[in-house]
């Protein structure tokens, strides 16, 4: 029993997709899907959660997935206040459970919760009261659902329903990534077919994370006939770290370019999470050509974010 | 006459809890204790406020208190902005009072503003035009009315109307304290039987602050028999002014435990204005204990706002 | 045919004042004092861009024209969310075109640029999809058409609609100024009678801005039988560029002070775009005196900007 359902099984806060039924999984996509054509009309606020206030509270900055959230949010009517308790209490030596506490005791009813540290986020939705939902926006590298969802989301979108015919190649740095966590837990769950999953030795996890993929730092050799590529931001503090050459050497080694997307299926997909590190991870003609679905994940992050408020708060 | 009457008496901003009757205060802590329940559960969004424009405009950084009164303001269906002017136009030389006249000048009504200096907040709601409300978030060492408010409504709620009976303790830095100081005023025009203060002597003022009072650094004996005991925050830099030796010291003479909170009468309750420095002036067990009323105060203060706003631009 | 109107000729983005016909300008004009009255009182929020979301995205940051631009929005009934570039994800690496990319595709319609270089907003605008809308809150030094358009709103409100007869005086840093650009562009459109520029011979710009203009350093001179003084704002970085020797000498050749008023026609009016620096370029008694417009330039800023946002995504 994971401790984001409730006795009945319902879904009580989102803290991550590992153990998630499939069932769940796919009701939240289904909700997606019929939110999204309407909800990127104008004129088509709702009013689900008129009266209700969510907060965003991250201890880590992160303006886009907190824009992400806000403007869901608000398109369900909701009341929204941003906390950016990176830059305030926490300041004053105030724990992260006693700023929930207090906001929950203003009235607030839906926390966006992300942190760098791994099961924070949980640790919070453990001490929340009746009647207040916690969403996992990121916590340290064990989850970011919401990515997870809307991953999958467009990748359903591109390819259809059944997933268990399809080769999804993840790249990048894994090991530091709980986008890919949250990938991974979709992927596996809805039945994809072949997960492969490539990056430098010394960014791929050694432990259970890779468990029933195919994985290696061959890039071209992974590439053969996948049918969805998606692609990981390479975050600057891995130079830092030792653990990257360089930049060129990245790109050299992993960056997806033109040439190499064509080893892939001829019809074949390719996400990223953003923000992109052009001619790092991707060049300029692959996160801007007919193939990629970066945008599309983007929109769909925000149908994603507004099925997984309604279903938790509506 | 204070600034904040109108010539009829009614108030037209909210400055100080000083000199303010008995009868506005109450009338305020009845509106808020009629609005709480309501208020708490979602759609009972209020439309009072609906096209006014309320701005938090803070001279010093305060995630917290700005969060209660933009929740406060959402709730009566105002717009609401916030103007951290710690970091903006304060940098380009403007002075607060342009700043605050120029807000005006868009449309704003309704000005919720925290200040370091002592009668910075008095000096703008001077220059306010008609039909523009000033409510004091707190100024200097001066005031913050509406914690003095949220603070005996939490007190009544408990204790019942009748404050003649009782006995409060004040405990903690009170001569640095705004909130200790519209604490006193509230109690004192409420006409509680007998208000002790109790801290270390370089922290109790020593001018007309305290009149009336009992006053004293023995924590345990000023504890005897006390109906409500309310804590303060130690402000960090006290250590640094070399006020308090050190926060092992404070905490020995001054940190409220299970052990000494047995020497107040056994119904007592605890209050905090938060953020608490858990182990400090207060430990674990008592700020979540049952005598604990510090989430119940959070709570009251978004009700208190609501009715603070609603009688000014109502 | 500049980028910011569509094929039939209407406005489609806001990026300049420069080229726009006098009817769209007066079309702008017009509205904004149809909305003026109406907007300011409470209780006459639209709904106009009710559902509709709209992002303030400053590369630059400004809480003064942010602030102005979102009540605008809030008044017309639509969910605003600031997106402050200068500190989140241009950090990451993002550019700028990105960032805008992907926040069109969450749903965003309507954008309030600022940025620091010359042509950046333009750029940006020729990427926008269909549907979405673009507007400079100041790019550079280029333009900064919304406070042209609410200078020549208040002169009109002063002086009536008939600009040939006025004499207009522009004083300060032009060179730097976008706002001077943008006022120049709608005095000329307007058809002001004669437009004086005044400034320090190295803050006069040497091309072809001045155009049409009697320009010089003689500011005695130059104030003789205006009928409106427009001061810009001088910049400290002037002084550590070595632009200016001193604020000293700046206001001694170039401050606004009422013996100097009194050089213009008697009723003369003062606009300043503000933030003012009291003592530099005004002196205390002219910017709050009977002849100082500033404040209802503030407010007028407020309507020009609704007027530009409803016919923008009305």
């Amino acid at each position: 029993m994971t401790p984001q359902l409730d006795n009945d099984g319902k879904l009580r806060h989102l803290l991550t997709l590992e153990g998630l039924s499939r069932e769940t999984i796919c009701g939240l996509l289904d909700r997606a899907g019929n939110i999204r054509d309407a909800a990127m009309g104008r004129t088509q606020k709702r009013s689900t959660l008129c009266g209700t206030t969510i907060c965003t509270l991250f201890f880590e900055p992160s303006t886009r997935t907190r824009s992400s959230f806000q403007i869901a949010a608000q398109r369900l009517g909701a009341d929204v206040i941003n906390f950016d308790a990176s830059t305030s209490s926490a300041r004053k030596g105030e724990t992260a459970l006693d700023t929930l506490k207090n906001l929950e005791a203003m009235g607030v009813r839906g926390f966006i919760v992300r942190h760098p540290e791994d099961g924070a986020v949980q640790m919070l939705s453990e001490h929340a009261g009746e009647g207040t939902t916690v969403v996992n926006a990121g916590d340290g590298r064990s989850a970011h659902p919401t990515q997870g969802l809307l991953d999958v989301l467009t990748l359903r979108q591109a390819k259809g329903p059944d997933f268990s015919r399809l080769k999804v190649l993840l790249v990048g740095d894994v090991k530091h990534s709980r986008v890919a966590r949250s990938d991974l837990h979709a992927l596996r769950t809805l039945g994809v077919g072949e997960i492969r999953v490539c990056g430098p030795a010394a960014l791929l996890p050694d432990d259970e994370t890779l468990a029933g993929c195919v994985s290696g730092d061959d890039f071209d050799a992974m590439l053969q006939g996948v049918d969805a590529v998606m692609m990981l931001r390479l975050q600057r503090e891995r130079m830092e770290e030792g653990l990257v050459a360089s930049l060129d050497h990245y790109h050299r080694d992993f960056g997806l370019t033109e040439a190499r997307l064509r080893l892939a299926a001829p019809d074949a997909v390719v996400l990223h999470p953003g923000p992109i590190n052009r001619g790092v991870e991707i060049t300029d003609e692959v996160a801007d050509g007919p193939q990629s679905l970066v945008l599309r994940q983007v929109s769909n992050g925000v149908a994603i974010r507004m099925a997984v408020l309604e279903a938790l708060l509506g």
